[in-house]
């Protein structure tokens, strides 16, 4: 990037952390003797704390949704698109706040710091963390900084699962869910994407059951094939089909094994850049945790039971070619709402891009989002 | 099975061979020596030799169609559901040839065979082979049989595209085509799915680069893999959905890697079940005459003129739940005949199955497929 940072951007930022020394007891039955989660903030708390937002981030996220973290920086954060000044989550109006989530590898507690207890790197050795550990730990993260009550909780595809969980569980401390581009639980088919990428994880043989650090490796190519049946499912076939093709990257048919149409070339493109981000242990836990999440089961499958708690508003948004989490899943978080005489507001976006579509700034989903957020605003300054 | 067949099964059936010393040219630009094709004959070839009818099978399918090889086996042939006596495929009616492709592992000339200028096995040396080269190959099967002209070319999936291409390069040698559950050219997601499984497939440390023969090896996981992923796009969501929905294993969430879905433990039988019965190097091949497949290609695109040639009456028919190759790709084909004033039929079944509805015996499936093949058995008999 130039030396000049755009006008819309938050900026230059710089990550926080918060060290919890009170043990954190874990849905899988083991506990956390301590952990630390490093967060991101833009924006100013108000003196009534009441303008606060938090951003829940998905699979492969993190902590730095918005902004740059140096000049240096060739991208700004994850969802820079949504997260500015004057943008959708107004900056000027809002104080945002964005944390890694547990398990994650991006300075949180996860697989890859040392476990206190052992002295040694977790690795596998972390425990399953689930969408509720996760709303346990971000309401602690919220008490550190005084918020009592979110303005809004925000998030899309597993960040809209938290913001739903968050509306469930914590029911008085959040005025506003905004659920986008997500699920009230995994279809069988969804957990079957998610079980070919752990076993493409852990048969890779420089997995070393999870302790590969130990061997000074990383199982790239397994975490490499994840990633790329990640992104298949994160685009329409719409999408790829605009954006591919059948368009040979040598303009001639090659009939050989070697990279032949350019989509072959983009998958095995953000295969290898994603495994110089990213760690598979984290990824085995974050595909856990979207296969776990299920508010309805306690309350016998009945998601209607299972949102009657809530006291927030609620904000919908599907993308009509998401086909991971279809505008159909949305909506049964929708007719749930509405079975239990919530207020919700629902819009399924026109889109081309699939389940990526959250992360765009399509300019439909952005008005919507935007307008929803100003009246939140306003409801903070009234 | 017991020790009595059902009457409506074509009983044992043994394997022919077929040996070619005529050397074959292959689109890839090299050539077979000479090669073998092992195929299955089902009905009797009547006197004018007017009656014959060839099966083309998929991506995993061999020759073995209908019928059992011997009174051991568990399962009959592949389509057992569509051919036999009074089926749908009308063996009193009808004989049926079904080859195993060039490139396969069940005994026609492939990588698991003898490279006769070597006097070693061809493994990845083997030459990539295309749609069109497998028709080329079953032409010579046919006059090796006196069967100038088949009644009908009959395949689903993989095999719905050479009953396509025969329609299309050797018009005067089909009176029908039956084109089940496919597509006129793989979509860019289409080619992404095999890319993920041939990556699976090379990156296993027992890959050897396809010489994993010689290492008395297998690669196990990436060919299981690639299996698995097969299989998600093979179901529908929906047909997951009632199949396997969220039922846990156990009765009760473990928190752990192992099995904890129905959905995980079908996919890891699935998978161990496959790697046993097929070979890796063939399923690298297959999955590449998939991606070339397009014989629109060297028509600019357009699939009009590319079935201009065409003599054959068709029978297009698709599944309103596969999303492999949903409806809207069988009514590109269906079109391009109607554009180009070509007599066709087309039927699209309500099924919740997905692609692998085409092996299925739906009853209005079943009802149409044998209403058409009983008006080819007229046209035979006139």
């Amino acid at each position: 990037m130039s030396d000049s940072l755009p006008a819309d951007s938050v900026g230059l930022v710089t990550p926080s952390q918060l060290h919890i020394d009170t043990p954190l007891a874990l849905d899988c039955g083991r506990t956390l003797p301590q952990f630390d989660l490093i967060y991101e903030t833009y924006g100013t708390l108000n003196a009534e704390k009441s303008n606060a937002v938090l951003i829940c981030h998905a699979l492969s996220g993190d902590h730095h949704a918005a902004g740059f973290n140096s000049l240096d920086d060739r991208k700004p954060g994850w969802w820079d698109t949504a997260i500015g000044p004057g943008k959708a989550i107004d900056t000027n109006q809002f104080f945002v706040v964005c944390p890694n989530n547990l398990g994650g590898c991006k300075g949180s507690t996860g697989p890859n710091t040392i476990n206190s207890e052992t002295g040694k790197l977790y690795g596998p050795d972390f425990p399953i963390v689930t969408v509720a550990d996760w709303v346990k730990s971000q309401a602690i993260l919220a008490d550190s900084l005084g918020i009592h009550k979110w303005a809004a909780v925000v998030g899309g595809s597993l960040g809209g699962m938290q913001a739903l969980d968050w509306a469930i569980t914590l029911p008085e401390r959040v005025c506003h869910a905004l659920v986008i581009a997500a699920a009230p639980k995994l279809s069988a088919q969804n957990i079957a994407f998610n079980e070919v990428a752990r076993t493409a994880i852990k048969s890779d043989p420089e997995f070393h059951e999870g302790r590969y650090q130990e061997f000074d490796t990383v199982p790239r190519q397994g975490l490499g094939l994840a990633r790329m049946l990640g992104h298949i499912t994160y685009l329409s076939d719409e999408a790829m089909g605009e954006k591919f093709g059948r368009e040979l990257r040598s303009g001639k048919i090659q009939y050989g094994y070697d990279v032949e149409f350019q989509i072959e070339s983009y998958l095995r493109y953000q295969s290898s850049s994603f495994v110089e981000r990213f760690d598979a242990n984290t990824y085995l836990l974050m595909t856990k945790a979207l296969d776990y999440f299920d508010p309805a089961k306690e309350y016998d499958d009945d998601l209607t039971q299972a949102v009657k708690a809530i006291q927030a508003k609620s904000l919908i948004i599907s993308f009509t070619s998401d086909w991971r989490f279809s505008p159909l899943r949305s909506l049964e978080i929708v007719d749930a709402l509405l079975s239990a005489g919530k207020s919700v507001c629902y819009a399924e976006i026109e889109a081309t891009q699939g389940h990526d579509a959250f992360l765009m700034p399509i300019p439909r989903y952005m008005e919507i989002f935007a307008s929803y957020m100003q009246q939140v605003a306003k409801e903070v300054n009234s």
